[in-house]
């Protein structure tokens, strides 16, 4: 009842989409914030070298500049928010704000992902908090329930759709038969898509994201390199069309699990089983499915961009600071993400040629008689079983498609094979593989 | 880096499914929770009747005891976990403990729902955290999500299916086309349901759990009374296979949604479109779909029930109560359920009779002549507007079902224009009807 207000200021640098959203809900749900948490957040500054537009926010008269140090320079200023995204001058000026003994939000998921140990250093050195609960997955707080709410718990596997383009144009293929290219120009000119963007169709958002949310369950550091990406770039109306033939969806996954003591990290287009909950998640929104030893079967789902719902995770991390105080490094380690603070725990990251799954196979061969023989027989070499075969619109000498299910099976069997594979004349295009998650069969 | 691992000693009080679930936990996992968090977690005591029956889990010497009060007034013991269920003697264990300055982690929904007021001042009174994360939805860190992650959004909407219980029975007459009677039975036999099973099929529990969750949302208080509760005992697969007809599924929804500055507070089987996320969750699962003004539509997905996922909340909790230290309460207040605290939010719980949604009618009427156009008078009398009909076999002169499907209505006149249709010699039977919770038209 005797709760003390306790006000905290904070400065935002960049004022875009996350940084307008950010700013109307702390100026708008200030009070509710109070009435609930008994702290004031207090806009002080936004930083942008655009203060002009409009950005449909009223603000307050005084608070823009266009000196981003105006903000990590202010005494006054307990929590800078980064919102720039990129890697410079956004991380100069993270360090700037810690040094300064500022508590650092941000949404930078990229910059985590490639230098956080250093920044994550520099915090836990300063005592200061990073929250980076908007850097994935949006508005879902995942951040948080991954470091808190299932701390408990030995994390077996997640799965995770957390980039929203790639879902948004997956799901158009899905529906309207249409291929990559011209569903990604009409993503482009809708503002889902960016004008470059390699980030979220070649896997690599999805592959920041993944580097954060496995460096806090299995304590490995920041393992971006390691992770193996791959993107959505090569997928054809053709696969998605097949895969739902086979009861299959195609999704661009996240994956982080455990298997034999080791951890699989890997980004790349897969094959759902369709009456998985997660394969209904469509469009721009995102999922993390997440596994614990004690929890069992979890699943947290929203928008996994935007202005609002990203300004939801970056307002509710300021909320957090003020309310843990600036003795929260003692409290719950700032150096969480630190590969030194988790040393010893003992993971190995797993070569993606060491993996085991089920795989889906387009082959394009020519149409006549013994080629499926061939190539199964090809495929018993390298211990590949197969599941399910598609032959369909026979053209005898033609090429024609040739899909193939297997059992599980090891990456590195099935690349070599591809490659012997490729190399016999029966085979007329470059086969295609696609990885399938099955709790059925793995 | 240089945390100092501070150790927080534990005594559980009730050791049946929940308190196996959090010993085993505590003793798999010490290891990685320290790793994580820093924090010791020491499972010092565990009271109950019953010291001689076989958990599965290997107890150290000297931990269990029958007696409650040698953990509450142990002066090495910082949290009691209390999982004994029901509202005596567990209330006055919590309120000693708290007495003598332990924090209370608690899976006791019912005693929350409708002595909270009573616990939370005096957690209040001795500065100690109630941590109630296992009390709703089991595993899904639920509390967290709304208290925490969410804290910047005024929350719109809460749907949650929240009782495994009668998820299971709604899924299997959903399935097997089977009745409740049997399926209850059955369940009964298979232990998804307990021998009276009244507080899980009458909506009850869920309701408990309702008023903990819009408490949080809305600053209430506790206002398990205010919610109208209606379980899922009517339920007959007709109805199960004409809403199925009609694109819609039967579950028994928890809703608490801000209608025209009102807070709506209701728990009732409830026709969802098919297709929802939500929809899709069956069996023994819970899910929680939470709309806010900045993040949007989220959903919280897991196992609400069992010995290791409601561990794992509990688990949760407890490194809660040991990362934020002893005087959390200042720092976000352990009042938080006290409607004194949140007083002046100015909002008002709605009545059931001045709520508006769509209505399925489920009549049973002689079939002649003239009926459809009696009753549809009637409800037209009544404001009252049809959006769809089924009329299905014919047997002159018989009792038939007639299914109507209303678009929004108030359900004042939805009552008085049952009661006088019911009145009316083509009716043979008392009128069934069910809510519709559907966006399309809502």
């Amino acid at each position: 009842m005797s709760q003390a207000v306790q006000s905290v200021n904070v400065g935002i640098i960049g004022f875009g989409t996350v940084g307008s959203g950010t700013a109307r809900i702390i100026l708008q749900n200030a009070g509710l914030i109070e009435r609930r948490t008994g702290k004031k957040i207090i806009l002080r500054r936004i930083a942008d070298l655009d203060t002009e537009r409009d950005r449909g926010v009223a603000i307050p008269q005084g608070v823009l500049t266009t000196d981003a140090f105006e903000i990590i320079n202010d005494p006054a200023i307990d929590v800078v928010v980064e919102l720039i995204g990129g890697i410079e001058p956004a991380k100069k000026f993270m360090l700037a704000a810690l040094k300064n003994g500022k508590h650092v939000v941000t949404a930078n998921k990229a910059l985590l992902a490639t230098h956080g140990t250093e920044i994550f250093t520099e915090a836990d050195a300063q005592h200061r908090s990073i929250g980076f609960e908007a850097a994935v997955a949006g508005g879902i707080p995942i951040i948080k329930v991954m470091r808190e709410g299932l701390a408990a718990n030995n994390i077996l596997s997640i799965y995770g759709i957390i980039n929203g383009t790639s879902n948004y144009i997956l799901t158009r293929m899905t529906k309207e038969g249409a291929p990559f290219d011209m569903v990604l120009k009409d993503a482009q000119r809708l503002g889902y898509a960016e004008a470059d963007p390699t980030f979220d169709i070649e896997g690599i958002d999805t592959a920041h994201k993944l580097t954060l949310l496995a460096s806090l369950s299995y304590g490995i550091g920041l393992s971006f390199d390691k992770v193996y990406k791959e993107g959505i770039t090569a997928i054809t109306p053709e696969d998605i069309a097949y895969a739902s033939e086979l009861g299959y969806k195609i999704k661009l996954l996240a994956i982080a699990k455990v298997v034999d003591s080791e951890i699989e990290l890997r980004v790349h287009p897969t094959m759902l089983p369709e009456d998985y909950l997660i394969s209904k998640v469509d469009d721009v929104l995102n999922a993390v499915y997440v596994v614990g030893d004690a929890v069992g079967e979890t699943m947290y789902y929203g928008r996994g961009a935007g202005d609002m719902p990203t300004g939801s995770a970056v307002v509710s991390d300021i909320i957090d600071i003020a309310s843990r105080g600036e003795t929260s490094c003692e409290r719950r380690g700032c150096s969480f993400l630190n590969a030194a603070q988790n040393a010893g725990t003992g993971f190995k990251i797993k070569d993606i040629s060491d993996i085991e799954t089920m795989y889906y196979f387009r082959f394009t061969v020519v149409d006549k008689p013994g080629v499926l023989s061939k190539i199964s027989g090809v495929l018993g070499e390298h211990n590949i079983s197969i599941s399910a075969v598609i032959q369909k619109g026979r053209r005898e000498g033609e090429a024609v498609p040739l899909v193939v299910l297997t059992h599980k099976a090891k990456e590195r069997d099935i690349v070599n094979a591809v490659r012997e594979i490729d190399k016999t004349p029966v085979v007329a295009a470059k086969t295609r593989f696609i990885r399938v998650e099955d709790k059925e069969y793995n």
